[in-house]
Order: C-alpha cells, then sequence, then structure tokens
C-alpha cells in the first residue's frame, strides 16, 4: 500500500509539474509573440505586426463600439489610422495577465501605451488566441482607449 | 468490407450528430443567458442581471481604457452609471456571435443598445465565458461604446 501511495503521489507530482511547465511556456511564448509585434510596430512594420493576428476572414477587431472584419480590413484600419511613423510612435504593452482557456485558447488582458509628440494615447486590450497550426494567433481583439488626462 | 464502411459512416454520422447538438445546444444556452440578462436588467435588477458575471475577484470588465477587477466592482460601477431606471433605459442585445474555445469556454460578440430617452448609447462587447460548476459565466467582458450621430 504504501508502495502505491508513492507511486500515486509521484504520478500526481509529474501531473502538477506538466501543468506548471505548460503553464510557464504558455506564459514565455505569448509574451514573446508580444514582444516581436511591439518591435514589428516600433520599426514601423505594419506587415511584421499583423503576422500575429489570424489571416482569416474571420478574425474579428472590436473597438470604439464598432467590430472590423477579417484580416485585410483591420489592417487597413491600422495603416489609415497610422500613415506615418510619427502616428505610430513608440509601442509598449503592460501588465499582461494570461488566462490558459483548455489545452488550445487563452485570454491576453494588458495596457497599451503609444509615445509620441503629438497626442500620445493608450488604453486597455483584451485577446483571444486559439493555436492553429501548432502557431498561437489572435482570433479576437478588443481595444479601447482612455480618455487622456 | 461494405458492412464495416457502413458501420464507420454511421459512426461517423453519429459523432457529427452530437457535435452539432452541442454547437446548437451552446448556441440556445448562451442566446438564454443573454435573454435574461436584458430581462433582469430591463426592470430594473441590477443584482439579477449581475448573476451571469462570474462572482469572483478575478472577474475582470474592461471599458474606456480601464479595467475592473472583481464582481463587486463591477456592480458598484453599474449601480454608480445607472443610478435609475431613466439611465438604465431599455437594453437590447443584436448581432450575438457565439465561437467555442474547447469545451468549457466560449467567446460571444454582439452589439448592445440602451434605449432611452436622454442620450441612447450603443455599442459592441467580447465577453468570455467559462462553464463553472457546471454553469456558464462571464468572466471576461470588454464593452466600448460608439460614437452617436
Amino acid at each position: 500500500m504504501k508502495t502505491l501511495r508513492r507511486i500515486a503521489l509521484l504520478i500526481m507530482a509529474g501531473g502538477l509539474l506538466v501543468e506548471t511547465v505548460r503553464a510557464d511556456d504558455l506564459t514565455a511564448q505569448i509574451g514573446a509573440l508580444l514582444t516581436r509585434q511591439a518591435e514589428a510596430w516600433n520599426r514601423g512594420d505594419i506587415d511584421g505586426f499583423m503576422e500575429y493576428y489570424w489571416n482569416s476572414e474571420e478574425l474579428t477587431f472590436s473597438s470604439g463600439g464598432q467590430t472590423t472584419r477579417g484580416w485585410r480590413s483591420t489592417k487597413e484600419n491600422y495603416q489609415r489610422r497610422y500613415p506615418t511613423r510619427e502616428k505610430m510612435g513608440q509601442l509598449t504593452f503592460s501588465q499582461i495577465e494570461i488566462t490558459p482557456l483548455g489545452d488550445s485558447a487563452t485570454l491576453v488582458l494588458g495596457r497599451w501605451q503609444l509615445k509620441r509628440d503629438q497626442m500620445p494615447v493608450a488604453g486597455t486590450f483584451s485577446l483571444v488566441l486559439r493555436q492553429i497550426g501548432g502557431k498561437w494567433v489572435i482570433i479576437h481583439d478588443h481595444t479601447s482607449r482612455a480618455e487622456m488626462p
């Protein structure tokens, strides 16, 4: 019985270890994704920035009470709203919180900030990511902007 | 071989049927939840409205570039912003889109509208729901308001 119990405990500990490694791994993966996304933005590379969005007509992007559908329209909105490096400013993400939703979806909350000479802006975002073809992609983004003081 | 193939087809068809019933079931459950939530709002019952939010400190509600944490604070925000039946107006949800995320989480997008005499408002929302203790609850809400014409 003692041996059985030890084996059971070892299996449970192994399970917990696997869970912890998985969670650490997810945090690292999502963290790296957001870092690379912000880096792309900060070198003026909207194509690079868009790589982390699901390249699908089913991608949804909500902001200011409206929802944009599809990868292409989402990209065109970014290009229209941020036509120059000055308007793009320097993007930073902070206060990232990752909530796994089953094995292949994740909710990510965080804050964003655009430093720029004219009209700096900041706000909060909610992302839903899915693992599609072995790669994490943003399938939905709801972004809102804070009133600046 | 023919019999085996027939059995295989029957099993596949059965599997598809189970999937379809599950998806229909989810759509019905989430639809009913949102209907009951709007009904609670429309009788001025913020407690009833709040029943569909996860009663946890981990509930997150994002709007206007800010994130509120916890069920109690979320409820207090509603009470502060909508102190009277007139301010609460008549709530309707529309254009509901349900995206299952694995077996126990769902992304729900939709539009909301508050009809009221002064300052009618409308916008879009993104909800993440989880099945906790056999019940679907909203664990995250990101709501944004459209500029009214």
